[in-house]
């Protein structure tokens, strides 16, 4: 991977860092730096699920504003990410349960737009390997 | 995956919306809320490939600290994690590249610890299905 050329070739490159632990900050080179926590205290911080589910909403509602303009749609789509924190010491998992509603359009033209977005979608594809990513159409939420 | 058991044993969950687009706001009700934009602008903002990077940064450094606990080392180890957007129209992919630094311990150890941590780390284990995601002990970048 480190030698894949595609690295050279590309739109957009960022780097992220970790370099203190759990309770710590996650943080961008002369960008973004913010303060993480276990998501098992009540300490202040984000955490691994939050930017997890963050990333992919944000990336889910971008794609799909690309297909809704090609479906020659307004942009009303909302994405909602829900994310959990399974297991027991030493063998941990996430779950990941993307809903996308899309206000004006009806549940069914919503799905075939969500089939659409999901393939599309860059962190969507990354996630496509495991069983605990799942992602549905659903009525707007208001 | 809406139907699966295990959401009602969870640890832990949380939910994160984008309701805007790719510029606008990603945030966890009652909790963070982040400017984000494309990284194809100059708009100030976060965007998705900063957000996935920090939590498999920190999923993974947290994951380290256990592994570095149960092998009797302090913890030291740092993550970095390389993000790249790339391809063309209507078909656009992310290359996620994480290294993993262990100072006071030699390389072959370190990568020892980092095949562990590849396999137990909650993110990493999401991105494994994907030829995108790669991961490496490094030397210590400071």
């Amino acid at each position: 991977m480190k030698n894949d050329p595609r690295w050279k070739t590309a739109l957009y490159t960022t780097e992220t860092y970790n370099e203190e632990g759990l309770e710590g900050h996650a943080f961008v080179p002369e960008g973004l730096n913010l303060q993480t926590s276990s998501p098992m205290n009540d300490h202040p911080g984000t955490n691994p699920e939050q930017l997890l589910g963050m990333s992919l909403s944000t990336c889910l509602v971008a794609t799909m504003q690309a297909v809704e303009h090609e479906h020659q749609l307004e942009h009303h789509a909302k994405v909602r990410t829900k994310i959990a924190y399974i297991g027991e010491r030493a063998h941990y998992e996430f779950l990941v349960h993307a809903q996308i509603c899309v206000p004006g359009v009806d549940l069914t033209t919503a799905a075939k737009l969500v089939a659409e977005v999901e393939k599309r979608c860059c962190v969507s594809q990354l996630l496509s390997g495991s069983p605990n990513y799942s992602i549905e159409a659903v009525e707007p939420w208001y």
